[in-house]
């Protein structure tokens, strides 16, 4: 029981968590450094060091679960899932995985631990989640709109470029280049040539989007801003009133 | 009189309604799957579905008629009437438009059934519509300074290159070119080699409209986080606000 | 005098109102027709209806002027000298400027008209001039980021492409095609030929300047949001106290 | 003691500040022109009103000094010791630092002065000092998701193009590019004729790091709307509630 509290200490401590995201941090930075072409020792240097950390994250996830009085605790937080099995993916041995190149971006993936580790990141996270719902609805707008002018566009732009309106699916991927505006004079123009009209339907489509997305970064705003706003005045106000209806009761005794 | 209220009932259901979304997007990728090319069994396939899907939307649209009392009744929402016009369209044989071409796009808009059959997608529409009048004072101004600039651009850069400048028109098109930063300093480069004080034209004109734009944000955004905040605040004033004034004749009771 | 309240009543009916906003955008279309090459017989007409249009503009000024009790009345407001000044230059005579060219491009700024004309659009001006003070801070700031970089890139980057950072001048309008995102990796990689480092420069260029973008933006924000703010709240909160002033009153004399 | 008074005056005094504003524009300005080849007359003036400048900076930081009672009281202020650093190395002669290019940098930085004596800046710069918190927990998020991707896109991409997915700082640096939309469709075109799914790799990265970025915008508008909204509100509700509580207590009294 003594051990269950020292853990728990333990991993509420700043030093252990510092030490555990700057292992994280130094993991990131060996994966990174794999990538470019190395003298063999360092690499072997950092092949070792490399295990270290591992060994040193299984620890620290053994202490995280003995933290708990009832070790099952541990696993009743989702983000604490996410953490064993990325731990648990760095600990298999290569010959497990056939595909040495998957392994090695499994193990890209232990920079996510520091979504588990760093607790204002994952409020970060759950505030986005939120806005999700509010979301959807926008991208079902910008879905009927990206569908209607795609159809459009590969029904008549298909004969002049296959390439960019072949096919339903590509004239989306084409839009959405035009709306991030890259290069989009160019598709433009190309279309201009045959259809004059053809300015209308990007000049169009630019103004739909861009309204659709304004919409969008309202629907974060709003619920990233009212959540700041003020709640104090809402409880300030319940209060008056209650003091009032007191007030109010005392006189009509009074009269009575 | 019963059959009425069971399709009332029928067309405010959950599951009624999400089979007409699901069939709705299930035609969306036949109509798009179409512009790929498919063996001709699998056309053929589409080609069923797609018909099933129609008759039922027949249906759907008989069910949701009958579920009003009085039948004009469901003519008299204006969503409903766009919605008639989109199956009535759905249901007429090829031949009666003798384009073939015209008859698939006219059948793309049954997309557009997703905004009468999903009511928050209309109140995002009609949120969008309210700020209209607010974004058409900037529209105009938008197009006072697109104006003067390209009047300007076609009068002094027209004999620089004709296909960018040649009339006001093509020279607004230039604009908004230069306005969504595409490839714009190819055209001020170009410029430059004839009027070297032509950057000041460009950079004044991005300010410009830039400011224009960012006016043009907050009309939507004003509208949009104003409807958020808090109405609650209002009431609570003004109830508070009579409270008082009950009190105070009270007291002026008492004092006589 | 009657005469006066006639005109006045007539500046301020829709119909006068409408008719000159319309007159204003004919002479704009007649001025942007004249850029495309057209029959010499339309050309004619679109002059003949020009010309009428003027001699309507001066009949309008003279209303105005007219419903005015005090005519210097009207010159007090410098939208309306600017209005007389537009009018004065149309009805002046090719000949007494000798530029055709400038002729025709002074007749553009009849457009300026509908600034005058529409009461909305002067005050959507004026709200824009109000945030002129805040935004001139963030300008010297811009200045200053802009200034230290391109005098660093001229100095550096000089002898890599005169072109893009042969003096300080240019540096700048570099810099500001790099900020706009408009082929700024052509002019980085350039750079990192060179300076393998380069990249830098640029990341932290763009950063600086987005941040300082941002508060520009905040500037103008925070400035159009908090008009649209609840004043109502304030007066009600005044109100409120005032009432509660007045009951510890009546109750202090009670207790007497 | 009559000095120091005086020179506080001053100091404080518009004109002063209006003067030194003026002169570290001046500098600014020569500092840009001998970016340009100009006559070498006008170059040695340049010079000497520069040495000029210098010579007055000096004058300048000396009547601030001694504007303190206690000397040393300048020096407590951070941004005093900075615009002193500077002008100490204004006046460092040329040979005490042989590398002349480096010499003629410093002297650019001149211009930071501006930072230090208008307050209104260094206001807008500490709040976007305050803001930074916020941002470095949306800077961790930026990280991961460009680190994952990059580690990622240099494992499968490098084959495709090694100058831009070479290693995984290079794929960081061309994902930032992506970000900008920076002809993005190249890099992405480029990629497709390996993977064909390739497209699903940079919509899922543009979404994610728009999302992100969004995030951050939020962080800056809240931490810069917040301070504007009415404060005056809270006060005056908690005035209110002192009020109620004093009605309370009479009306408590009267009735025992």
């Amino acid at each position: 029981m003594k051990l269950t509290l020292f853990f728990n200490n333990l991993k509420n401590s700043k030093i252990f968590n510092s030490i555990v995201v700057v292992s994280i941090l130094i993991t990131a930075i060996i994966d990174g450094a794999q990538t470019y072409s190395l003298p063999k020792s360092t690499f072997e240097l950092l092949k070792t060091i490399d295990t270290a950390i591992i060994y040193w994250f299984v620890l620290e996830i053994v202490i995280r679960i003995f933290s708990f009085d009832d070790k099952s605790g541990f696993f009743r937080n989702p983000w604490n899932i996410l953490d064993f099995i990325i731990i648990l993916f760095c600990i298999l041995p290569v010959t497990a995985i056939d595909n040495l190149l998957l392994f090695r971006l499994i193990r890209v993936f232990r920079v996510l631990r520091l979504l588990v580790i760093i607790p204002k990141l994952r409020v970060l996270f759950s505030s986005l989640t939120k806005s999700i719902p509010q979301l959807s609805y926008v991208g079902v707008m910008m879905f009927i709109i990206f569908y209607v002018f795609s159809a459009f566009g590969s029904h008549y732009f298909g004969r002049i470029n296959e390439e960019l309106w072949g096919n339903i699916g590509i004239s989306m991927l084409t839009l959405f280049r035009v709306m991030t505006f890259e290069d989009w004079t160019d598709v433009m123009y190309e279309v201009m040539e045959v259809y004059s009209i053809g300015w209308l339907y990007f000049i169009v489509f630019i103004f739909l989007t861009a309204f659709a997305f304004l919409n969008m970064v309202i629907a974060i705003l709003s619920n990233g801003l009212s959540e700041e706003s003020n709640p104090n005045t809402e409880q300030d106000l319940t209060l008056i009133k209650d003091k009032l209806d007191g007030i109010s009761k005392i006189l009509d005794d009074m009269q009575k």
